[in-house]
């Protein structure tokens, strides 16, 4: 266990640095917040660079970690991007990686909002989907997203691929593509698959040409009153739809 | 249609005031945002006060309207609540009603979020399902949950209860009454009721003890990695699957 006092210090400046997406690349880095998401990392066998503890929170830590930081209230401050942080914090590794053969996967295609991004990434883990290929999505290692997936980002593999190279994958792998559009088959209707690639379109503008071309099946929700759903709301009603039911 | 381009105009003071919910209380009033929801609330009989145009928009309005304001740019980004606004706004009645018998109804017990809050009522409009209970929730007629709701808002009925109260009203009308919670009965495993009481509860607390003692069955999504899910994902997969599988 370490002690860091001054805000100069380069771990401390490092951490800081984390909120922005450069720093995370040029680090290969990027850091979680709160007692559940630093647990569940170290339970999850993530890569942990280093855990930041407030003064005095050091104990809730069960095991003796190498790289343990104290460091006062005001530094946790200055690396947390929320608010009021619970005292506790770790720099992981963004794991790198191309999609191996691929059973059942997601496919984002253009998610912009963090937290929508967050949010679809907490239920694909809940519903034990693992493999995700995000093309052109927001990062998800931006604080936001990563907040949002409450700890369900250390749950999945996530591969940042463009469309062409994902639709290979999916071609490839011999399992339908299935697209969420408007005018769809009812996913009610639909014959499940064991094994599939859903892909989900941007908040704005919906699957793209690309994999709509591409695509065996296009899926729907039934819908009245409204043009569409939330894309997180379609994304994870669809998700439980095709696993569970 | 009449012109307006002082700021110190009464009607504008009025539109802007609206951004608070004080304001929204004292005149009745909410105000809707763009193109499509201001059709949708012409074309679904909502009761409007008045459409507000911005220079040069009027024309995309088909219809004559009785109170039809124009209105130049920077009143109209005054008037709204969005960065860019789109043109055209409208100040739209707020109904005030009781529910009368229920027959199948979502129960919000404590979403303070007001995009999370929209988010549900998005998905309970496409789903068809009218009747919503609001127990100590965000304001559904606040700005972003106006938005999030992308138009469902005018296809809903609100009624903001106390927790008792609403109980009362599901026992009156012999419903059962769903509660979701995390160690219930897999709803997959459900025998589905026609009619139902679903109540969803609170982001940080999930559904309080004065639902869980009155509920008839505690239902749960199965979920693996994480504890809990996003409480718009949770109400909308639960929404999907009662009404539609």
């Amino acid at each position: 266990m370490k002690h860091i006092t001054s805000a100069d210090n380069s771990l401390i400046k490092k951490a800081a640095s984390l909120k922005e997406k450069k720093y995370r690349e040029k680090y290969g880095l990027f850091l979680i917040e709160g007692w559940r998401a630093v647990k569940d990392a170290i339970s999850s066998g993530a890569e942990i660079e280093c855990v930041l503890a407030e003064e005095g929170q050091e104990s809730g830590l069960s095991q003796n970690l190498p790289e343990l930081y104290v460091i006062p209230r005001r530094l946790m401050e200055k690396v947390c991007d929320t608010a009021s942080p619970q005292g506790i914090a770790a720099l992981v590794r963004i794991k790198r990686q191309q999609p191996g053969t691929l059973l059942r996967c997601l496919v984002l295609d253009g998610i912009s909002d963090p937290g929508n991004l967050g949010t679809i990434i907490r239920t694909a883990a809940a519903c034990g989907l693992k493999e995700i290929l995000l093309c052109g999505c927001a990062d998800p290692y931006n604080p936001k997203c990563v907040r949002a997936t409450m700890g369900g980002l250390l749950h999945v593999n996530l591969f940042e691929i463009g469309a062409e190279e994902a639709i290979n994958a999916i071609k490839g792998a011999g399992i339908p593509l299935l697209c969420a559009h408007m005018d769809g088959k009812n996913i009610f209707e639909l014959e499940k698959p064991t094994d599939f690639a859903l892909v989900i379109g941007s908040e704005a503008h919906g699957v793209s040409e690309t994999f709509l071309k591409a695509c065996d099946e296009v899926i729907s929700l039934p819908m009245e009153n409204v043009e569409s759903l939330n894309a997180a709301v379609c994304a994870s009603v669809m998700m439980y739809l095709l696993i569970h039911s």
